[in-house]
């Protein structure tokens, strides 16, 4: 198809498309004269693809272009598809590193060992975690962190869901968009679930007075 | 103690001290002259509060004084405290109301009766699921969907956990701080955990060779 058929099918437009071609996130088409090139079914699911990590996962074009030349290397273990997928959407002040030992580095330490987790120390959540977990002290509710092992099992089973929605294609770039975009809008995904839980635990728990003021 | 006293305790400018009194946020010092006026521990508390839900928690000033204001209401019930800290965390256009019925909303209607929760229409959890359900169909990963059990159970761990640390104090108020604290934060500490989760089972899933070019 033309480029013009290309927006029309996937509702980006020519400049765009243009665009992300010099910018090296969309392959070019095929030449089909001096000035016409032919795309293909390809590049309509790369250009979806393209516009959910800019447009839902809020990824900034260089690192857009850093995941997809993650998803097209031949052979690239899926874990490490994982590890560029993570820092991409971890790429904000929470997950910075943070510097030296602190309380937080090192209860999430104990709790990795805990667990028996085999997790790198540039893992982006070993950083928020102990961010977090040092808020947690700083705000004076050193107590928050007491629920370490619900939060930790239930991480482990979402993480392990995510794993399962890989096993279900079994073409490796398939494979390697479906972490990107679970990892993405999974975090999205987990906090809405969670709010909808606490909800209906708090309801339990304290049942509010059938009227209120 | 003075306000440069109360100022040298927590680090926090006298004039923002002066402008969260003005704007509500703290309560006003008692006073002890006509222009000087005293501060006591519970000044240094809820400083501390409002720094953690302006920086770390990222809420503009007027968002953060309807949350002071739900903890400082004598009697509310806590499910109303969790709904307002809620509400205040997830005021993005993730959690925005999804309009009409659509296949993502259809989805977490089933998820809800399946698991029996008792979630109101308003929780803002139930629009921003829907709305991550529908990105993952129109970015073509579909089955992205088919892990809402995982996720679903996940999510009921950690808000169990959310809930036990409201039971640690006795206090009302201090309950309620709890509730507004871990919901902030607990989005940033459940997704960090996830992400050390996820490395540990993809390694274990998908072992990386020893070395990769």
């Amino acid at each position: 198809m033309r480029i013009s058929e290309l927006s029309a099918a996937t509702g980006v437009t020519v400049p765009s498309i243009k665009y992300y071609v010099r910018e090296g996130l969309l392959p070019a088409g095929e030449l089909t004269s001096a000035n016409q090139a032919s795309y293909g079914e390809s590049h309509v699911e790369r250009l979806t693809l393209i516009r959910a990590l800019l447009d839902v996962g809020g990824l900034p074009i260089a690192t857009a272009k850093q995941v997809l030349a993650a998803i097209d290397t031949p052979g690239l273990p899926l874990t490490w598809v994982f590890g560029v997928a993570q820092h991409a959407v971890s790429d904000v002040s929470l997950y910075a590193p943070v510097e030296g030992q602190t309380e937080g580095t090192r209860e999430v330490q104990r709790v990795i060992a805990q667990r028996g987790w085999h997790v790198s120390p540039e893992n982006p959540g070993v950083h928020g975690a102990a961010r977090v977990l040092d808020t947690y002290s700083r705000v004076g509710h050193p107590e928050l962190a007491r629920i370490w092992e619900g939060y930790a099992l239930g991480a482990e089973l979402i993480a392990r869901a995510d794993l399962e929605t890989v096993g279900f294609s079994d073409d490796v770039t398939a494979m390697a968009e479906t972490v990107v975009v679970g990892t993405i809008l999974g975090d999205a995904l987990v906090s809405s679930l969670r709010r909808m839980a606490q909800e209906h635990i708090s309801n339990q728990q304290y049942p509010a007075p059938k009227e209120h003021p």
